[in-house]
């Protein structure tokens, strides 16, 4: 099976930090293979950002070179989610989405936490759009900064076990990590926390290849049939002709 | 008052249509400049287009050679609306965004009204998004398709108003009419209709005064600040310095 | 345009200090006649005054020697709004109902702020009757008094603005300011708040000139379309003479 | 003990018929006291009635020359409900509120049904006030009109009947009459559907009967604490001294 | 009238406990009869030991000599509360399932209370499942043990007061006491709490006597009619038979 | 990789039915352990049955004498799921609820489809305890028995396909199935119907297997940390120990 580890950002080393935490989980028989778009933000952190990531996004997965059997979304804010469920023929999952679902297989009330407080309502918007508010009604954002856990990551790691432990004492009985800031840090941090700290990476892997497995097949009607026979102006040739192609 | 009517779309005559209709309810002294996408499908109606169609708008919106006081999308999905509403220090309003609060202001109970079955869950999740699944818990679709309107438009009309009247029959007390296709198509059906037909362009337009006049600041916190100092990729030059402007 | 300001308490010097606000951002074309009702509580800060004020509300707008194009509901309650609606010929507005549409404008997630712990729920039930508790999920009250505002107005002012500043922070990207206490305190406070403060009345305005643009037909079916024929007993002689008349 | 029967319109017919229904369940010891408005619609139908109606319940709760011990709304519209509870020191039932309770006492998932589709939105906010969708999701109306059930009671009852088994065949498991009219009528009907009718004047009786035996004290604080110190212009005398009253 | 109080649990200590203040409300004519569970947990106060308790009401319930007309479930969890719906032809009310409805009649925002942090998802489940949540919006547990009032009571009693004058402070109109922990404590406690403190145990006596003076019939379709002709293995004797019994 | 298929009925045969499906899809290094209760209902149809099921699968789980890694529910209902988790320090995955997941992967909107009118409400019950009725807001059933199926299975299918395809044409993009009585008739309908039919089967394997290989610690705060010290009457003497065992 191979799975394509689509990034929407722009910087390959992020691609090459989640596909590492994705391979350590992966399936003997699964390849991953990395993907980074070609345009847009370093690190996607704002609505301008990830809106532009989503063209970037869907231009990559419908011009691969070679195929694949699913495509897993290297970014915590589900970029261009529906999207690509709509234009491809192959499972899509999103690494936040992922973590969303097994924090409600170990816990009934979960708890989101990101970095910078803009993010909270973005993470809160997408929590709802996935209608799992009710099981993760709480969206936090550590006052930390990426660099903190760069130029001090044990003091980093600190705050993050005690915004943690706090959480689970507030309620919390699983926690999402959501940013690849949090890469390396949950598993120190997790064996003194009361509850499971769920990175979205291995859980996307590991649902991409569930849904591989199951040879659902691709919708013919409603929202994520797939388009065809649509015009377009000024995209890159692959993706136009992608969009007039006829019915598949 | 210089208003952008912009259309995420590339077809310049969707544009002058929908510009046609916000004139004619504008205010004396503001005026409607017309923008139409560089890149992106000829009429949005796929999920994989709109989300192109984002960055198509944000790289339009923010290059504009001339000043503008407020920003209408003339596209019925509300295409980039929070992304643009971060990026840009002038309000923006979006036309179906537009329609349902005037469908608010003049009924308890409203529905929604397009063309083609895979609009209605994209209507509905758009409807949730802002927030209003409560006041517009009806979204349908006519059977027709954008070729009846324009081959047989006696006809078409004679179903959208048999449609309209069923869905008032059954509750709904105002009907909000989401697509280009039915422009001009409104008013001569609202005259047999029993309740509200609503169409966004004008109500987005006055929305759009509305917020100029209010003189609101911009926030300088939460999700809807303006980015700066972003790092980016192979975007538009324009689009690039913008995204890593200082702090405005 | 004549736009009927109509304050659903019994003090005239509350509808003028509306009335200013409101004419500070009307269009040039509109006349702003205020009416203040014959009979209830001086000030609405309770549900039996409320309920009352709605009876007094509708018997006001009902008997306005002159005609009017439009009604602005000069209180924060939005008193009777439904009913007027069902009422009237014209469009009908209301203050919060206004200010809380304009949030949802600039804002994903905005707060409510009042005076006196009473009014929470109170606030908290008109949002969501609105439809807008998603938007809109944070409602407090200020520990001050009116007359704190009145016998010591910098201190007051400066409460209020930290009290704004610690909505911000916590999340709050606009706040709306509910009561007519607030009059005159939010500019002064604007400047140091990080989100927008939204005051009602400019709003309320604003939207009944966008209505009357909208030139939308009364709806003659639903719980908004006009009452007739309907017998009573003790009612003022022109409200009961209203209620019977024959079909409009 | 002494339950006022309190019909917000000006009929005293309906009122005596409410009652009978009330006395009929009503406990050996307690004594059904019946009470008409002095002002309003003879029979509540509309939005602009039901808010007139508020005052005039409040008005006549307020001014009652015998005291009692609980009031009891006897209208399916739960008139001025939330008012009376803050003004009054006892406890205080609504006819719908009473049935959708014992709804969801009987069924999982029940339906509403009454006259007239005008009707049908506001008793959906009102099962939406009271906070029990989830629970009575479906409100529906007969297109019978009161005449229907005067003129033809059998043939009414008929298709009372079909359409409560339609219901329940569709899922409903209770449905709650919504309506004078239906009173005398759900009995002969009940033998021949398949789930419960539930009438809301017995039930408000049983309520009421229950909430003075179990002697809870009035809120001190909230927005059902009674108002007092209040101003006003224009009431009836003795409803403004008791708006004016020092604190309790 | 004949009311089962049957305790989930299987200590008659308890059941003892919650009859002596069943009786002190119940009607003249009404006679109280314990009911202990043969198997199960000592104290409920785990998802396992409710579930497997469930069993034991319903084995209990179907299994008594004597008739009755109503089954009190005399546990906080409403444990089984759906299934002996079911099963039963006759009333079944939980003592939550009562407390919050008494909540919902004096207060528009209640608060439930319980001990222990482990039960306040329980709970908050429970009052969803009951529809109730924006009702009864704020659960939260006490830091004490039972054995906190156990062995010091009115230092237990202290804490209690405070922490529901605090839930009245931040807007809750009514507190809902869940456990039976708190039986003999709220009186003490009430006198100096602003808002009202609800006792499930009367309450449910009173809807019962309610619910058996209503007559309502047994739903014979939908979720609650009641089940026959069921095949089932090693179950006790007498809820087997019961379960393959004919069509009653 | 030891799975525990854990049926909460007492039929062999169904679990061997499931069982066949999992394996199926299980991978390689999976083992698939059959269990059947050893009492309750032949076949789980009632909410009484599902009840009495719990305690059976509690039994079932904590007395098995191998270990195993992760258990499978074999049943729609999800019996008794939460209390497995609180229970047991192993992954535990229910049928509907790997169904379900499934589903929000591959639409937006899907129905779940099962057999039997009494069901519909108990699935619509799961699916909101699941958080996710947004997402698949439509339940209804085949008006077809489980005989039906036997005697004659062509025809059942072709109804099944209708209401599939029916389901698919009202925006349904992907539709449940749940029930035993679908399995082995989902693949031959699927070729005809334009939305993918789902089996919870291989689903909840596919996650039970994810979870293991996830490695999340059990949460030891919160509803779902295992019980400990909990004394009780009348237990199976292996459910006894395990509930009175020292903390883990």
């Amino acid at each position: 099976m191979r799975l394509l580890l689509l990034n929407p950002n722009t910087t390959p080393a992020i691609t090459a930090q989640v596909a590492a935490s994705a391979r350590a989980c992966a399936l003997p028989g699964t390849e991953i293979v990395e993907a980074t778009c070609e345009f847009g933000a370093a690190v996607i952190g704002t609505r301008t950002e990830n809106a532009i990531a989503a063209h970037a996004a869907l231009q990559a997965a419908l011009t691969q070179q070679q195929p694949y059997d699913a495509l897993v979304l290297a970014v915590s804010l589900d970029t261009a989610l529906d999207a690509l469920r709509e234009a491809l023929d192959v499972p899509v999952v999103g690494l936040t989405e992922a973590a969303l679902i097994t924090a409600t297989m170990v816990s009934r009330r979960a708890a989101l936490l990101t970095l910078g407080p803009r993010m909270v309502p973005m993470y809160a918007e997408l929590i709802a759009h996935h209608g799992l508010t009710s099981r993760v009604p709480v969206v936090e954002a550590l006052t930390l900064t990426p660099q903190d856990f760069l130029s001090s990551p044990l003091d980093a790691r600190e705050v993050l076990r005690e915004y943690c432990e706090r959480l689970a004492q507030q309620g919390a009985e699983a926690i999402v990590l959501a940013g690849a800031v949090f890469a390396g840090h949950a598993a120190p941090v997790q064996s003194t926390v009361s509850v499971p700290l769920i990175d979205g990476a291995p859980a996307a892997v590991a649902l991409a290849e569930m849904l591989v497995r199951l040879r659902l097949p691709k919708a013919q009607s409603g929202s994520l049939a797939a388009p065809h026979l649509r015009a377009s102006n000024g995209l890159a040739p692959q993706l136009a002709a992608w969009l007039r192609r006829e019915k598949p």
